[in-house]
């Protein structure tokens, strides 16, 4: 089968190859996947680089999230129930990932497709809804009245957003640039500030006061951090989920120190675990149905393997515009 | 009566005066304290160069604690049963502070002291040991194995220091300077090291791992805070109680992300409130008899008022020296 391979880390990204390579055996418990599409995430961009919280043994397969049709199965019930079914999926620690015609997963990194799901939808059910969807239920769960959020353009900001909406919770986005204050203000964002604007932390700190925004989501970090962590109300948590501008989070000790201020992490991988089966299920179903609306992902291009290259180029360019999706 | 006031704030901290002004009266559940001696504290430098968590209106007598003698009293049985005592006392957020002759504050703010505690003592029996005794605790209930100190030789640090020999806590302890690893490791302390050492992460890192320090204390910030954060093992938890070096705190954002390490403040103007008056008294007593063994403070000078600006030189100059003592 044909597949991308990375036979090294590399911080410029140059390391991308297509190789032909022994279509993978399944084990117990596993799955074989003809992937449909997959994703190019600013995760994959990460582990690209060597920076991701996950380091595989080289040379590997890129890629998280898919979606294809299980072609063939390991033993076990789970596996077996799986067999011709559309499915999302996630990789795996230890084996390749997606960016390839076939790929092994285990059934619980399985999410079998409702019909109303498109594969391309599917591809992307994964890491950005799930993301979406766990932010917003902490928010929800830790009764805070109001978000902040940061990195609000990005394909998870505006799923957050839509969120937002959905359950009726006051939301304050920031972003970078003018065209993307517009972009959010055309989804019916009513708080959108430019972080390049001048007054920005003044009008960040009245607005997250105002609507006592106790809950801040960072995908930016560095000197962002610190800004929303001063501009929240006093015990204020700020949960980083990713770190956009590839600097150190920077923040002003005083307000750990005297406004008890906190600052946690989110990552799908160590949050997934924490749920019950019944909420997994419950979560999977509610998060398919929004697949066509609030956790609806914009797609920019659709390439074959062999120009991942160039669709890397193209959505580090601009992730606004929506995803690179990778057709094998 | 004399006492030092400041008409603003300053960076520069030349905006100390001593004035006549007239003695203060007490109110209900208040009492009069003819001070004995006040020290200087970090707390006390912040707060004049405006940056406390606590701004009073202008002009007012800085000064966070005192030891001294109840000479009057307000209505209220506790305030009666105070006169006559000595006792520690602090600052009232809305009252003038502790560097005069006399001294009104509410019975909430005092701390009868046991005969075997001196005046010199027992006026640096509130911040200081309050801070490591909130500190420390708060790692034993919380079932940590190990803890990482910054600025280990502080005043604070080298109680927290005594207090883990006293209750068997392993503990790494940071210092910037040769002499203070000596200092330290003089005072038994097993796991000291300079952060100025080439080595310093890498070493900090395989030592924190090995006793599982997942409590950190920070009393430095800027780079200190990442550094920390970067060597302590998964789920750490860092406790930032002060910003020695004056820069804002520096970290990987991948260490909330990917390794659930959080941030969090520890202010003792904020932890005292939560406990009961059961857990008070209980501490009240504790600490006081560890004032002349894991709780106590050197004293490197004792100066009447005038010489508060020569107090403080001396102090911000060398701070392991010891404290500086005000003597009314």
């Amino acid at each position: 089968m044909r597949a991308i391979e990375i036979p090294f880390y590399d911080s410029n990204r140059q390391n991308l190859t297509l190789v032909e390579k022994t279509t993978p055996n399944v084990g117990s418990n596993q799955v074989l996947i003809k992937v449909s599409a997959s994703p190019i995430n600013p995760s994959d961009i990460v582990f690209l680089e060597g920076r991701y919280g996950v380091k595989k043994s080289l040379p590997v397969t890129p890629g998280f999230e898919a979606s294809g049709r299980v072609v063939a199965v390991g033993s076990g019930p789970l596996a077996r129930a799986l067999l011709g079914r559309r499915v999302a999926c996630g990789a795996k620690r230890n084996l390749d990932g997606c960016w390839a015609e076939y790929m092994v997963t285990d059934v619980n990194s399985c999410m079998p497709l409702i019909p109303s799901v498109s594969d391309e939808q599917g591809a992307m059910a994964l890491a950005n809804p799930l993301t979406a969807w766990g932010l917003v239920d902490l928010a929800r769960r830790g009764g805070h009245q109001a978000i902040v959020q940061s990195g609000a353009s990005s394909a998870v900001g505006r799923m957050i957003l839509r969120l937002g909406q959905r359950f009726n919770m006051p939301m304050v986005h920031v972003v970078r640039r003018p065209a993307n204050v517009a972009l959010l203000q055309s989804m019916g964002a009513r708080y959108v500030l430019n972080s390049n604007d001048p007054d920005f932390l003044p009008r960040l700190k009245v607005i997250c006061r105002q609507l006592k925004a106790s809950m801040a989501f960072d995908a930016v970090a560095g000197e962002m951090t610190g800004l929303m962590l001063k501009a929240m109300p006093r015990k204020g948590t700020l949960l980083l989920y990713g770190a956009l501008s590839n600097k150190p989070s920077q923040f002003d000790p005083a307000d750990p120190l005297f406004s008890k201020k906190t600052i946690a992490g989110f990552w799908l991988t160590g949050w997934l675990p924490k749920l019950s089966l019944v909420e997994k299920a419950h979560m999977a179903l509610t998060v398919q149905r929004g697949l066509n609306n609030e956790l609806k992902t914009t797609v920019q291009a659709r390439l074959p393997l062999e120009q991942v290259a160039k669709g890397l180029q193209l959505y580090t360019q601009n992730m606004t515009k929506g995803k690179v999706l990778l057709i094998p």
